[in-house]
């Protein structure tokens, strides 16, 4: 038997290499630096919570998802499955700390029990943002740019060829608005239940259900889909399915002007349509490209908890992975914890699943290293010369490392090229006499001697600094 | 009864307000910043692993500080206590991959159930950083400069006046040395344990007990204490028991001088006494003040773990808070999991332990937003032109935020001296119309009239960007 306990970590869960973990870390400082950039602050909360104040007095599905035990001091706790929850519970115990408008960023790690699956896993992070306190479509507008701001810089930050992508909204109360016109607002929830459905079982098994389960009349159904899924008093017609995929309405201009008499002119649904012209108008003021957000009518979002905008963000070169940001507008945050009322609105940038993407689109790239320069160690008793020029280095924003030990100069440069070092600098006996060190620059293999005085002037030129 | 669950955090557990997590990810930034600078890179862990693999077959006091549970899949689960012993599972697991040596850095989130202090939670961050697969002391001195430039950068950041800070380096070896000349080093863990003990009970007392205890004869406790708590043979004594405080011994020559003859010039004490001077000998190559690094013979660091170069570092401002950056050479990183040899070095910086200090100095600014601009809302129907600004700003590097409703621009004005904001910005009806913006300095109160295509660049200078 061995005597070793096997390296493993456990279903569901995974390590971060480094190469991983840098193309993480810019993922996340990309998401930071555009939230920061609209006033958003950080917050974060424990990852353990009571369990009655992750699950509320109720349980179901969630119960079942959630890492919950009894703790050395005999409280039911859980591990947070989401940063919403935590984000309602701080809200009302800060809520004189904070005030109001608050608007927040909280990018943390959450864990749920799921059956672990392709690309899904048991601990994953979340990067969420949100305005809470004001009712006001400023901060629904505000929320739809900051997706498309954060969208454009990963374009950016990842140098992802021919990106683009889509932010699909909608907004739920033109479909509450109908529902009321038709006398059905309480069968909403099973309502949504179904159009959910729509992308996986098609139409008519949704019309079928709609009067089944949700107990609609056959015209209450024909009118619902025709809200949802076709807008065909304008003559335009949805065909696909599948959003992100061909066939989306891009004209949403012209739904706009259709809609309302499909809704049966209901004051809520009408004042939903106003939120959305509103919204198109300053997407068309601040001079976003008009292909970048679209009005799907189709988008529901399963959640009952949303009430006003909703919103989901397509790659355009990967529809098939689903939203990478979702999120809309909720009457009430902190029901649970306090009687004040907290409508805001606010999404999530779904990390892990945008990374499996990015992997995908090959734009990950393999390098190990945050460092451009590998400092080669020829002579041990010059380590002081190699770590001074480091450190010359760092002075000037470039990062650089000295090799640990003066093994054979071919091994340290397999090292270099293993991890994905762009520069190697050689400095052995001669070198340091002569005051000319040596410089290679990785991928062309090109070495170039260089007065020492020089040579940070030079790497700096080299790797772009 | 209040219809609502009191919303609350576990004993123990924190939220991170605003002010204060922008302190904290300002801290990360910073040390990331300098790890990444010396070559090292990011990986991450999962906060769950098999209760076996870190407790080993052993248990004792880890095992009741861990918060332990089963899983729904019936494992017996727990969170991890700190970040060296997943980084032992993930380096025997992923060897082939990572390769050595291997240097990486980890800012994660640790879990432990202590009884909770002021100051200590249940849940904290530490920054650890090391190098693994080499025994090249250039490894040991690397991780002395990158301490030194952590706190020099983080000195910087935080804008501490008269900061300073002293790193403590040792080597385990001259004690390990000194109890093999002495033919005691199979009492090393009990020598060790009663010489931490200095600080508190004093050397009286941890004499009687290296007697009582440890088993050591009058006259090895002598000498042990000799090498350890005053270096008598040199004529230099140390008589403050609290590291960091007056009576530290800077002569770090001198004492490497006296301490061969202390030793009894055992092999081992002397290896380890040419460690220290090499490093003592980089230190001045690479120009670090004096004053920052310090021989401090009494540090023994309690892990048995630890068997070379042992550092710790205090501030000058507050020796009272313990170390706040502490680490060291150890021989095999994981024995419990592979039979490859890992010796490595590097060291942990106690992030809430140093946010907690910053807070007691006063470095830590109340300001609750990233943001520096306020752009105020005075009609609803000019949004557009108020965001498109903003984003303007932002394109700029500049962080602004709009208001989100059209409240009175007191209101607004008080929302921005509350956050911290230092520029607002007003436009209403005749400055849109004008084309000449306002824009208000909050610290003073000034206010001018710019215009608008200049507002930008007026800001920029405001701001400092």
């Amino acid at each position: 038997m061995s005597p070793h306990i096997k390296p493993q970590t456990l279903k569901g869960f995974r390590d971060y290499l480094p190469a991983a973990m840098l193309a993480r870390e810019r993922l996340i400082d990309t998401a930071r630096r555009v939230y920061r950039s609209y006033g958003f602050s950080p917050i974060d909360t424990p990852a353990l919570e009571y369990t009655e104040i992750l699950l509320g007095k109720g349980g179901g599905e969630t119960d079942k998802q959630m890492f919950r035990f009894e703790d050395q001091g005999g409280r039911d706790v859980a591990m947070r499955f989401d940063l919403t929850v935590p984000f309602a519970r701080f809200a009302a115990q800060h809520l004189n700390d904070i005030g109001t408008p608050f608007k927040r960023y909280h990018v943390g790690t959450v864990w749920r029990a799921e059956k672990p699956q392709k690309g899904r896993f048991r601990e994953f992070m979340q990067c969420d943002f949100d305005t809470i306190g004001t009712r006001s479509n400023a901060a629904d507008i505000e929320t739809l740019l900051v997706i498309h701001d954060l969208f454009e810089a990963i374009g950016k930050e990842f140098a992802i060829p021919d990106f683009d992508f889509r932010i699909h909204v909608n907004n739920r109360m033109v479909l509450n608005g109908l529902l009321e016109s038709l006398g059905v607002q309480e069968k909403s929830a099973d309502v949504l239940r179904s159009l959910d459905k729509l992308p996986k079982i098609g139409r008519d098994a949704v019309q079928a259900e709609l009067v089944d389960a949700a107990g609609l009349t056959a015209e209450q159904a024909e009118r619902v889909l025709n809200a949802t899924h076709e807008v065909s008093g304008s003559g335009i017609r949805k065909n696909s399915a599948a959003p992100g995929s061909s066939g989306i309405l891009t004209n949403s201009a012209t739904i706009l002007d259709a809609l309302p008499s499909i809704v049966g002119n209901n004051e809520t649904a009408l004042a939903g349509i106003d939120r959305l012209r509103e919204l198109f108008a300053a997407c068309a003021k601040v001079g976003l490209p008009e292909r970048r957000v679209v009005l799907d009518v189709s988008i529901a979002r399963g959640l009952d908890y949303y009430t006003g905008t909703i919103y989901e963000t397509f790659l355009t070169q990967l529809p098939g992975i689903g939203s990478v940001c979702s999120g809309g507008r909720y009457d009430n945050l902190a029901a649970m914890y306090t009687s004040q009322e907290l409508p805001g609105v606010g999404a999530s940038l779904g990390l892990d699943r945008l990374l499996a993407a990015l992997e995908e689109l090959g734009c990950v790239p393999p390098t190990a290293t945050p460092a451009d320069v590998l400092i080669t160690q020829f002579d041990a008793a010059s380590l002081g010369e190699y770590l001074a020029f480091a450190r010359e280095l760092h002075a000037a924003g470039i990062c650089a490392e000295v090799f640990p030990e003066a093994r054979a100069l071919g091994k340290q440069l397999k090292y270099a090229a293993k991890k994905g070092f762009r520069v190697a600098v050689i400095a052995g006996a001669e070198e340091l006499q002569s005051g000319r060190w040596q410089v290679k620059e990785l991928s062309s293999g090109d070495q170039y001697s260089v007065p020492r005085e020089e040579l940070g002037a030079v790497i700096g030129r080299m790797v772009g600094q």
